[in-house]
């Protein structure tokens, strides 16, 4: 049951989203009321719809806050530098920024099949813009003859893939730092491209 | 509404497993209920309830199944040969296994969250085998000085996630051939392990 524990005014729409956020990661987005969203919230359900019409919307605009803010932390890391220094640069940074928001990910990959058309065309969007960072730097690569040639977008998904599995073995204080999953991955991306693993292993 | 199509003695439990392995790919497992998995094998819920006492042991199940079929299967290729060749076989393996089972696929990775106790143990432990797998090849090739020195488990985990991304992109009859797509993800591992990318790209 809802417990009234605020005011309507009290709750915003990041505290919706942030418990949506762990009960579709835990449960799946179409096994989670609305009802259930706001009881984690502490409100009425109805407060919950004067920030959201409905349950679609809120797993857009977790989808899509999601991909904004990677958008926008990588716009803030990019440097105009060679191709195997950026490629070295994004590996580091897709793991950092992934491993710290692991239902954000989580849900990112897993309910694309939740999403209704016009949410999913957003989305996939956002997606093919971030895809396309990988895929631009390994172009560049290929371009300068520093990365073998290959199929830019093949790599560009198997790299991607690689680096987000992390997620699923990562727990912060184990057997390795974060720096140390770091150096290894990008030993075994620059080799994956053709160049001599660079890792500090 | 479950459909009366068929008497109880003619369902089987596969033609349960095969429903319900598509519902829950689509729409969450704990957002199916048995009557649903009823309705679409054409039967009433009380047949399900003679094979499957619960929805969990039907989750249980099918990825129990998928890990035994994999796990079989690899065994029916493995061969006595160096650590590249193995490495290399493992790659075609992988991808030629998983990209023709999508649903199995997700619903392995997806819905270990949904896995209680008991089945969560099973599961795992079949996993870890077959990340086994990997881990051994690639001390191995370390062991023999034909692989640079890595970190196995980490080595494995990035592999085996990068080969199993490929089910996020790969449509049939797409760009690529498969035959294409895993000489391109075969040059790619052998590079990230250190050799020289062997792609027949």
């Amino acid at each position: 049951m809802a417990r009234k524990v605020g005011s309507v005014g009290s709750i915003t729409a990041e505290a919706i989203l942030n418990e949506a956020c762990k009960l579709f990661a835990r449960f799946g987005y179409a096994a989670v009321s609305m009802r259930q969203i706001a009881a984690a919230v502490g409100v009425q359900a109805s407060a919950i719809y004067q920030h959201y019409p409905n349950k679609q919307e809120i797993l857009v605009a977790l989808l899509n806050n999601h991909m904004d803010a990677l958008l926008e932390a990588w716009n803030n890391e990019v440097r105009d530098e060679d191709a195997a220094a950026a490629l070295e640069r994004f590996v580091r940074f897709h793991i950092r920024y992934h491993i710290s928001r692991p239902d954000e990910v989580f849900l990112s990959y897993m309910e694309l099949r939740s999403l209704e058309d016009q949410g999913f065309r957003i989305i996939e969007r956002k997606r093919h813009t971030y895809e396309n960072i990988a895929k631009t730097i390994l172009r560049h690569g290929a371009d300068e003859g520093t990365f073998s040639a290959s199929d830019p977008h093949v790599a560009a998904m198997a790299i991607l893939a690689m680096l987000t599995g992390v997620n699923t073995w990562y727990r912060s204080g184990g057997r390795l730092s974060q720096q140390k999953i770091e150096d290894l991955y990008v030993g075994m991306v620059m080799g994956s491209v053709g160049l001599t693993a660079v890792s500090k292993a």
